[in-house]
């Protein structure tokens, strides 16, 4: 009998590694003196270890000096495999809490941010198995002396195990609040006995079988982060018709750039002093200009102080993870710049136009970015946001000049041809990438890149007030 | 002229990340008040910034607990694009040795060991930029005191600066030996003056722009770190053909499986605390049992202490780095176990008889790999290599068992069947292997796997005599 569900336990996980289709991830939290440690080895034994991982979480430099949620995101499984995490992000929460580290209301809204979080994954095919364990507190109490009594064992009792004993019914009571807060049909709760008179591990390989081999449950809509903000101006492509104003002449530009390239040097030096990242996104129509506008903002930057990323197509280990996996793993230490030339919004964009993503995918991608930016900006981010834009003339005009001048001909692809063809429906996603996304504290700048010139300084003026404004808040 | 060198740059950084087969290390240090920030910024404004990657280290907690050589090798561009270092693996050596952190002796091995990874970057078609900016002393300090009295830029001098003033002679000869110890020509070094008069950018462009587009030099052949000491026995597979012993009955299995289980989990939890690092190599003949002896070994370990790494195809992010780092990628962490099933030596097997590695690939692979081994060794790693060998015929059957028990089947596939028409020519590479990597420190356990169970047992004595070697010694 435990044979035999021994062997659906490895089949099952086999076959979800030959289709590649899903993750499961395991989150195994509760009270002290559960035997959750047992319980892990437990099941890790009876698990296919190559196709396995287990977290224990202690948080690096590296982990602090980025958001909050990149130390999570940098540990999700890839599909086909089981990652096991030993309270997972409940841990900080409900011992933060209990710690009184976390006021009432912060441990409210890391509730809320779970609960986002565990649909974003489920919707992105991760299987999750979520187990509170429970004991007596008379029964942890016992346990714990045994186990101190014991020469073999003894070293297994920690000082915070005391600690997590006096605080049994406030664990509990936050435990239940943390689990309503938190269920879901996408990433249930099961509540189970642990100590040393139960032995959970076999219902847990029954809910593992099912995460790896059942049918991926239908995902519950989390409520997004709201709308952005009525009486906000939002910007609409439509704006920009303008008309054509008479280019900035030269020596007029480059005296602009000049100034404002010294006045970014001394936003950035002041940023990295005060150890802010800053996140900023490009996007635009091909030929806008985007390139040539990073780097008139990159040559007033310290080197070493920044990253340009060029979002194309994934790799084959990031389309093995959910789709935001692979900005997270982009994001900027604390006082280094992060550029993304194209960026998540992609998703929105050319994978909706394309058909890439489905109109499912791409619709709850909008909720997606908002919290994306939302943790950003909750770790003391800057995040700008720049659109450049040009008419359909100016678009042509471009593709033409760079067929004919020998060192751009490599800027223009078949690629950049279909786009064009699809002009209107681009527009169309634009605008509603502005209406979803368009926030109060991460707004988007919509600039006008018809004159070339004009769009480079409007760029590192838009950037400029930003890290201002930041610096201008207190540290 | 300049703006012709500037398209000249351009065109070959693009077209190098067009064919992806190279990548470029420039690493710049020298003398302080060089100008180096400067120039680092001026060429990276030259550079296509979406393919550029700027590095000045300070090494992170996550480094700090990994082999030296990690908070390198993590840092390397794929191919087709471009890496600049500031100071790279020189600074910790110069100013290590210059602060006398660094003994003449290591600081002697530490240039052996750059000489040697550079050689093999090279040989994996890293093309590499070395260069030493030189300053006068005198006007060293007068730039360095014409900066505090320029309010704009009196920022740029740190403390830092006027201790590297004061030690101008010290860092000339350690240059002068440096540069003379890791000079080749696929490593070459430029020297050039540095200081507020001199532009050394042109120059370095051009050198960039060679190691972009020019043809790769030949690799000068550095030598090994020696061939394994003599009067070790180096292990033959030939030793095991002694004929069959009886098959240890299995209530003498149980019983000593789990004596030896225990003194493992009494080890590892040791290993963990002492923060010893454990590196765990497992090759064999196909269906030798790797799988269930590491089942076996993983049983005693806490589950949060370890990680198998199943080593198959690359992916396509590690086929564009040197083929060494997929397995740098997977060190553990101080005090954690990484355990790999298969492994580097896959270079010098299965890339070897398939020829998916040259004969230079795999021949100088073995060199490679004992440097690779000496750098886990010089952190500190347990490293412990097990080798499980059947023969002809026990393979045979194992086979015909594993397609004939159902949830064994997926274990046997057609390759399996390809490796074993070639068995004469892996057990050639095997033995050669033996040869070239057996190490009184790092040396090979054969293990006759005939017998599944004495091959368990025999896996975990001599991982648990391993670690019982290493908690011997003295902290």
């Amino acid at each position: 009998m435990k044979e035999a569900l021994r062997y659906r336990l490895l089949a099952a996980q086999l076959e979800m590694a030959r289709q590649a289709a899903r993750s499961v991830v395991v989150v195994i939290t509760g009270q002290a003196a559960t035997g959750k440690t047992a319980l892990i080895n437990e099941l890790n034994h009876r698990l296919e270890n190559r196709l396995t991982e287990v977290h224990a979480l202690a948080p690096s430099s590296e982990e602090r000096a980025r958001p909050y949620w990149w130390r999570y995101w940098r540990r999700l499984p890839a599909r086909g495999r089981v990652g096991v995490f030993v309270h997972g992000w409940y841990g900080d929460a409900l011992f933060g809490r209990a710690d009184q580290r976390l006021g009432a209301g912060a441990f409210r809204d890391r509730l809320e941010q779970i609960r986002a979080f565990e649909a974003e994954l489920a919707a992105e095919g991760v299987a999750l198995v979520k187990l509170w364990l429970d004991i007596d507190r008379h029964v942890q109490a016992r346990h714990l002396k045994a186990l101190l009594q014991d020469p073999e064992r003894a070293w297994q009792v920690k000082d915070s195990d005391w600690q997590r004993h006096l605080q049994h019914h406030t664990l509990a009571g936050l435990g239940k609040q943390l689990r309503e807060a938190t269920e879901a049909g996408h990433a249930p709760w099961h509540r189970l006995q642990g100590g040393p008179e139960h032995k959970p591990v076999t219902t847990l390989i029954h809910r593992l079988v099912e995460a790896m081999a059942g049918p991926l449950p239908r995902v519950e809509r989390v409520n997004g982060p709201g709308a952005p903000p009525s009486g906000e101006a939002v910007p609409r492509l439509a704006q920009l018709s303008g008309g054509a104003r008479p280019k900035l002449a030269k020596a007029a530009y480059r005296r602009a750039l000049a100034e404002a390239q010294a006045r970014l040097a001394g936003n950035a030096r002041a940023i990295h002093r005060r150890g802010i990242p800053v996140v900023l996104v490009f996007e635009g129509h091909d030929a806008a200009g985007k390139g040539g506008s990073i780097h008139r903002l990159t040559s007033a930057l310290d080197a070493r102080g920044y990253r340009v990323h060029r979002i194309a197509a994934p790799s084959d280990e990031e389309r093995a993870h959910p789709w935001a996996w692979r900005f997270w793993r982009r994001l900027p230490l604390d006082g280094r710049f992060a550029i993304f030339d194209r960026s998540w919004y992609g998703r929105v964009l050319v994978e909706r136009v394309e058909g890439l993503a489905t109109p499912a995918q791409w619709q709850r991608a909008f909720d997606e970015i908002r919290r994306f930016e939302g943790q950003l900006l909750a770790h003391g981010a800057v995040v700008g946001k720049l659109f450049l834009a040009i008419d359909k003339d100016e678009q042509l005009r471009r593709f033409h000049a760079r067929a004919e001048t020998p060192h751009k001909r490599h800027k223009l692809t078949e690629e950049d041809w279909r786009n064009r063809a699809r002009w209107d429906d681009y527009c169309r996603a634009i605008d509603e990438m502005f209406v979803h996304t368009h926030d109060v504290d991460g707004g988007w700048a919509l600039i006008d890149a018809n004159d070339k010139r004009r769009a480079r300084l409007a760029v590192l003026d838009h950037v400029n007030a930003l890290l201002e404004r930041r610096l201008a808040a207190p540290e």
